[in-house]
């Protein structure tokens, strides 16, 4: 149990108009209570109310998992598959003083159980995943120190992976290698999306079977875990050589990413830092294929608080930490992608986590 | 495309009281169409209305591969990062005449996507995982066909693995042994529950550290995907010397899985299924400890309809297809699950998947 954020959490509930939150299994659940129990179709969850109780709701077959797992203080309820799982559920909601009552989900919340559940409590449920990226978005000393790790584990998989990359190789291949590297290192749960050629102009292509081939652009977007927290980066080098517009396009990207990476200080006015590079891109008229926004916070989940992009009008704060990821994508043609993680340190200071070369790179035919 | 099966879900759709039924990626959204994108937290999905016309809405950056993996008659609608995702499906719900209207939501959709989309749109969202699960809940032929394969792929695993079974290896050592075996014989997305001692005791343990060690009982619990259908099947061997009381409480559930197993035939009413099973537990007083359904339907997915429970009040009907998995769960002390897939083919006969042994076995020490 992570006293120090459960405490956040219910100083965040007191504040907003909720009764209650519930934080289905996910990285959520288990940056508060270490908790990670194996997902089915069967509803469970952690319900906390603002005055600080929480208890568990799970199938009889969690059951004793989630006793063993969550604090004393935290009681478990359970029902049996030859029950109606909201039947059960129904009385421990009045129990609790929670029927009809305002409560939040979290993101890994599914559809299906909260319209099953609110049809016979009459809660009414809210979005409540800004209120809990709200309570992780500024990562203190030790989860910086990971987040430091994270990143040099998937910076030196590259740097191992890099003279390896060659014509000829399935993209598969550089994604084992990638990956193999990034565990060989202590990373885990690590994954590389790879995309060569036509491919990379789909931001998210992830089909692995495409052979490189010379010419080739290769987007490599990879990252790991280091005791929870994530890295994630991106790096796109040219496969035996390089056209005189990719070279024109890949140095422009360059300028755009490094602009925007180093607008992201303290303070900074979040929308700006998107639009630094989206002017810098409008250059050569190569603004258009930047199709998405610039970057995401990262910490216990690749993608939380705070977005960098243009709705997203506050500041940056110390403590926050972030991906800067323009990318230029020309669907069924080519794309390339360079992301660094940043932090704003807890001295105010901005620190560019990744530190494996970016400046354009052609592989070995 | 799956026409056949489209063509089910808005016969289905037509018969229900939602003008439209939201599908998110899912095991659901590839087996009707053959897409399968990458998932993050941006908000995706298929919308099928009942008179079977349909389009896609997701961001920008999955949508030239939308429109490359469905077919044209479906448009695909984006939003881009930088603008707020409810602000453009709006006009395009009301475009579609949605707006307002009554809108089903498959087993992916994330409660806090439909609790920004209820608020902006006034659509009402019923849980319509059950419509799709009827869709497919008796198999064709050819899918019959495939859950034979990926049964048999999975018994010759099993088969493959037992002899190389013995005291001092880890849990994760079987599992990576059954999981390559399922592999190096053409099943994709293997995966495997080892449970060995007294974890075997949590239905759903997977932590794969603990070493075997003589007189435990083993529970694995695994499966593969051939052609996008599933196999899942456990076994429980003793390692190295088994008690008298774990000997004859296996027979028990021998017995119980078998007789439960006999009775599952076309017509058989389901609740009976389940009940048969726990009145031969409870010779020995055991059946308290058979703490979950004796069984699920199985197919696109590991768990699908019909669900072999008390609750579900039907009966066995040509094509279908489940599983049998009777067990004893004592948390702390030990467990043991028997589970095969058993089938009601096209003509009426009751068909058992799984053909790898299940009379007792002692591993080598």
């Amino acid at each position: 149990m992570n006293h120090f954020y459960f405490q956040k959490l219910t100083d965040l509930l007191k504040q907003s108009d909720l009764d209650a939150i519930l934080i289905c299994p996910s990285e959520e659940l288990s940056f508060l209570t270490g908790f990670s129990p194996v997902v089915c179709e069967r509803f469970q969850g952690l319900f906390v109310k603002r005055d600080g109780s929480a208890f568990y709701f799970c199938n009889l077959l969690t059951g004793d998992e989630a006793v063993h797992a969550l604090p004393e203080s935290i009681p478990v309820f359970t029902w049996f598959d030859n029950e109606t799982m909201t039947e059960v559920l129904l009385p421990v909601l009045e129990k609790m003083q929670l029927s009809g009552k305002s409560i939040g989900v979290n993101s890994s919340t599914k559809a299906f159980h909260l319209l099953d559940i609110a049809e016979k409590s009459g809660c009414n449920f809210q979005n409540a995943v800004s209120l809990l990226e709200e309570v992780r978005i500024c990562k203190t000393a030790e989860e910086l120190e990971c987040l430091r790790k994270a990143a040099s584990i998937a910076d030196e998989a590259y740097c191992a992976v890099l003279p390896r990359i060659h014509a000829g190789l399935l993209e598969g291949d550089v994604r084992d290698m990638l990956v193999s590297e990034m565990e060989r290192r202590g990373g885990t749960d690590a994954g590389a999306l790879v995309a060569s050629g036509p491919n990379a102009g789909y931001p998210h292509y992830c089909q692995y079977s495409r052979q490189l081939s010379t010419g080739d652009c290769l987007i490599m977007d990879f990252g790991c875990l280091f005791h929870g927290l994530h890295s994630d980066m991106t790096r796109t080098v040219f496969i035996g050589s390089v056209s005189d517009r990719q070279r024109q396009l890949y140095q422009l990207l360059l300028k755009a990413q490094l602009a925007a990476e180093s607008s992201a200080v303290e303070g900074a006015f979040i929308p700006d830092i998107d639009q630094q590079a989206r002017t810098i891109l409008s250059e050569e008229n190569v603004d258009q294929y930047f199709t998405t926004r610039i970057g995401h916070g990262i910490g216990y989940m690749t993608h939380e608080a705070p977005y960098i992009a243009k709705w997203n009008a506050r500041k940056l704060e110390k403590g926050m930490c972030f991906s800067i990821e323009p990318g230029i994508y020309v669907p069924g043609e080519f794309g390339m992608r360079i992301e660094d993680i940043v932090a704003i340190n807890l001295e105010g200071q901005r620190e560019v986590l990744n530190q494996a070369p970016k400046e354009l790179f052609i592989t070995a035919e």
